[in-house]
């Protein structure tokens, strides 16, 4: 199966690619190794739940936050691949945006990982990862996340 | 010498590997490189002083949690890797969870980078290093870090 | 035209590589790949307007901070390679220390890939980019940014 073929059959349709917030690339390629620019919790050009966990963002929010977050991520190594097929997950940053007292960044990040797990499936999909809480992230988004993925030879 | 009798002439256990606390592997190779996730201060279990340099946490405190991580982070690189000769550091992002006025996460790091030079010694040991002051880590963890290795061809 | 003629074009002299604050090498190679440690805002070995955005510094300082740091991280890669003719942005994250309600990261951060875009020209000096806002940096840098740089082969 494909990956497009498996998420047409989760009803998973990827965005358009986002277009950099300044001057950057979406994504770069080294060798095998493919990184993804810091992505953003963003649909249809807006950014989903703005604010903070623990201010205002609730888990359900951080967690739609991060799988948005994660779609992006997607579209952009689609759009530099071509196809997502043979693409494998080495490790994913993802940066909260949070109060000091909050402490679940992982469970939010989960709607990051499970997203890419049904796109990838578990063995492509699921890699390293750091779960970070931050002060503030560009545009106000609750979640940015970075994938470093594997294309192979 | 071995990795294994360099420890053991230091007195120094690695411990079991952590558990990933959510959908990620805890260490993933792609080519000659190995991602480390995210590592907390954990010891047995527990997360070591937990809180904020510059809010409770000592220097020495910080430290020592610094130490922590990077001795989960070796237990999760040998896990995956079997041995850890041959191993050495490309890389290591120290965060340091902290109050906006704290400004010496390179010395909370260092309970880190000694000792990954202990285990590993001088030449493989030391590698790159960024260290970021962050408002909140996982668990209350007052360090987290990530390490990139090379483990040669 | 080579790296350093074109530096020379651009009137743009590299700092002296800083050396490390702590227990960590300025810059290492692992296959074509070169990670340059995280650098602040340094110039003549001060830091650069101290202090967090939104919270006292412009940011025109900000940008002239990353703008500091991107040439400090030129210095440390010049510093490992003998000469950056060849090399290429693979990766640039961008942390810029900041109030809570700061979300121009992007715009800050553009102070060193306008640099790293001059310095290298278009298609080597753009790379992918992560912009994150946190709560402190060491020695109170405004800005710190780290690269992950291609070499060939």
């Amino acid at each position: 199966m494909t990956v497009a073929q498996r998420l047409a059959a989760l009803g998973i349709a990827l965005p358009p690619p986002a277009a950099p917030l300044a001057l950057y690339r979406a994504a770069t390629r080294a060798g095998a190794l493919v990184y993804v620019s810091g992505q953003l919790a963003t649909r249809d050009g807006k950014v989903l739940h703005p604010g903070r966990l623990g201010a205002g963002v609730s888990m359900e929010q951080g967690r739609e936050a991060a799988r948005a977050a994660a779609l992006n991520a997607l579209a952009a190594a689609q759009a530099l691949l071509g196809s997502l097929d043979g693409v494998r997950v080495v490790r994913l940053t993802g940066y909260v945006a949070c109060e000091p007292g909050f402490t679940e960044q992982p469970q939010v990040l989960n709607g990051a990982s499970e997203l890419l797990r049904d796109a990838l499936g578990e063995e492509a999909g699921v890699g390293a990862r750091v779960a970070i809480g931050v002060v503030a992230l560009p545009a106000g988004s609750p979640v940015e996340l970075d994938l470093i993925l594997d294309v192979g030879a």
